[in-house]
């Protein structure tokens, strides 16, 4: 029987900085440079966090983590993966993430994508995510996805990209 | 600590039966009677089953089943209560099935949200849901709440509405 695994998507397959500093520069001329953002959470480096993630297209049109598509697809081969990404937060966030993951991940089935709010109530043998919060109340192998926000903390295993998780898994 | 509730949306506090036979009266000018309906599932008895749930608006603007209001208030004090639903088949109705608990059920905080495909790796004690399919890999109490069709299965705990659920539980 395979292991399965829970991907998270904001930070892990879904570039969410990249797709912030952009519509942070459209709004105000003001330019970010993601190796300038370490430390601080999201919503407190980027003062629209929060107009953002409530915008729809936001997560329609936000870039790729780079090889996320090819990573996912080895993950996909070798064990159960489910996509759970932390959603009921921003109420027009999950039919955009629905489209988003459909447009670059065809391989993942609906069967395969749970959107919640809190991700201690689901089950699986791995988890890949960018926030503490989550892997902090996770039974199973716990692997922190390296973003800007999660740079000081060091009690999990860390990933600094998809290369290095195909490498690992 | 209190015990983990999962609750079904569709056919436990959403009246889709009632949905679906007014969206097939206002297409074809045929009204269905619900106890006419037994035995089959429902995308037998509707044949724009798949159009209807694939409708912008169809989950946004469906029914209450009777005392659901109350009811999920009653567990939700009792209880940690997660309401989750089977929508990631039918991409367009999780911002529609967000809108309506939040409109129906204000008490039910995002948190306590899982909009998913199958529910296999959700974990709770107790899980309440009208089909078979959900409840025969949950490891928990499974009690069926009754619909027109599940009427022919006898082999989990039935329940026939929420006044019943709140003298059980």
């Amino acid at each position: 029987m395979k292991q399965q695994i829970l991907v998270d998507m904001d930070g892990v397959l879904a570039d969410t900085y990249t797709q912030h500093i952009t519509y942070q520069y459209e709004e105000s001329g003001i330019k970010l440079e993601k190796c300038d953002l370490e430390g601080d959470s999201e919503d407190v480096i980027f003062p629209a966090y929060f107009k953002h993630v409530n915008s729809e297209g936001f997560f329609r049109t936000v870039p790729l983590i780079a090889d996320s598509v090819e990573g996912l697809a080895y993950l996909n081969d070798k064990y159960d993966v489910l996509v759970v990404s932390s959603a009921t937060e921003y109420p027009t966030s999950m039919n955009d993430k629905h489209f988003w993951l459909r447009t670059h991940f065809p391989y993942i089935t609906w069967e395969q994508m749970i959107f919640c709010g809190r991700k201690d109530s689901i089950k699986g043998d791995i988890m890949i995510d960018d926030h503490l919060k989550n892997l902090s109340k996770f039974s199973g192998r716990k692997m922190l996805f390296h973003q800007p926000h999660n740079i000081k903390y060091n009690q999990y295993e860390r990933v600094h990209n998809w290369k290095e998780i195909m490498n690992i898994l």
